[in-house]
């Protein structure tokens, strides 16, 4: 039995890694669209077609389950997805509204993420129709993901562009913030001191992780065959980047090797 | 006789209005890759791809000149559209440093852009090869491209970010500086303030527009037909962005349509 990670990027291995903690035993593949992150500034007809693409991989990669990591293709593509893959498919949205409303004191939730997760409302209207009471205000963040990748996660820059962002969140007093977007956990010290240390941040990634972890430990994921040695499997279709140091980073190893892969066509 | 302007998003707007401004009785296709912009943070490899794809286009597109106003295409990827597109390639490269070397006083040309085309050293070696005792020092700017987008183009953090970026430039006591990347003159006045008034700019895109009227003010370009009345169209890979109401800031007027296109692998 195996899992894989699907993400736009290098984020969704925050998620791989917590996969590969948890479940020693299970070989894991990630696929990283290094070549046309970010997702979060395209279309929805965009990013449907892009996730039906990582849905062919994934089929013929042979995997029974795939994690969405990336919040926006969750938010907006996650049934594209399904459409072409048959295995089980788990998105970031549902994991992350579980557990902001397992956190939430009085209700009031923001959420930060890229401008389509913002603009596809899919945390908020989940959040409304399990808890009607509650508040939801959104801010999108653009500028999180380049300070991100560039390292500037401390210090004026982040500082003031995180102000700049969270100031709407501030101003309607939520009690618990979720980071939907993989690489906001690189910027959650500027992004606690700014709301302060009362408001609650719940990150996505880690939720969907505690989610797999679950699922794999229940009845019907019991019966998987063990890891037998088959080894990991990190693809990206630009092999360009920064994938395989940040990757020894996050693993705490290098990684054995990296395939570049060509996405084809859905055909949709 | 017919121009296309290809660029990976939206900033190659501004060399197709001056074309438009300066030749106007010549139709022009423009071709904006929303769908994979930056190009600026991919591999060689992968910018070469979208480059051949994009030729393939140009050529069905049936326009005899093509102007690559992406600096980072036009840096590492300029004989790979050559390959499939037949007609006359303009970079943004060639008449950029034109313009650098005849705008220095003393031969200290700074040149910022994006991580691609600061990698491939592009202008700096070209400069080298035409000015050999010129000091060429560059900085790659990847913050500057999501700032303009975000509108934040004035104010303390692109301020803070222009101080970052450019302190080695005037450390090394550059007299010019290339805004080698499309997206740049719309933070042209902090990075002017940064700079001091001492320092001139030379803006690419403005460059290869003077270059191309040049062209097709020459004598093989006189055979021409005129306009005849057939419209400019824009096409885009992605229309979910604001590129409409860019395009139409930038023009002074709305756009008549806005073409979504596929772009086809090149098969190379």
């Amino acid at each position: 039995m195996s899992w894989g990670v699907f993400d736009s990027g290098v984020g969704g291995l925050t998620v791989f890694k917590a996969l590969r903690e948890s479940l020693p035993e299970t070989p894991l593949v990630y696929l990283g669209d290094t070549a046309r992150v970010p997702y979060g500034v395209r279309s929805v007809e965009t990013v449907r077609e892009y996730a039906r693409e990582a849905a062919v991989f994934m089929s013929t990669a042979g995997v029974e389950g795939v994690i969405i990591a990336c919040n926006t293709a969750s938010a907006v593509a996650l049934d594209a997805f399904r459409d072409v893959f048959r295995g089980s498919v788990l998105g970031v949205v549902e994991p992350g509204v579980s557990e902001a409303l397992a956190a939430t004191r009085r209700g009031r939730i923001g959420i930060i993420g890229t401008p389509a997760t913002v603009r596809s409302d899919a945390y908020g209207s989940r959040i409304r129709a399990l808890r009607p009471d509650a508040t939801v205000v959104s801010s999108a963040c653009p500028l999180f993901v380049p300070l991100a990748e560039e390292g500037w996660t401390r210090g004026e820059v982040p500082t003031l562009v995180a102000r700049r962002y969270l100031a709407s969140l501030k101003e309607a007093g939520v009690d618990t913030v979720v980071l939907a977007c993989t690489h906001y956990p690189l910027l959650r010290e500027v992004i606690a001191e700014e709301m302060g240390p009362a408001v609650r941040l719940v990150d996505s990634a880690s939720a969907v992780s505690r989610e797999a972890v679950r699922r794999q430990q229940s009845a019907q994921w019991q019966r998987s065959e063990p890891h037998n040695g088959a080894r990991d499997r990190f693809c990206v279709t630009d092999a360009g980047g920064a994938f395989a140091s940040v990757a020894a980073r996050f693993l705490g190893a290098p990684i054995p090797s990296l395939e570049t892969v060509h996405l084809p066509h859905s055909g949709a």
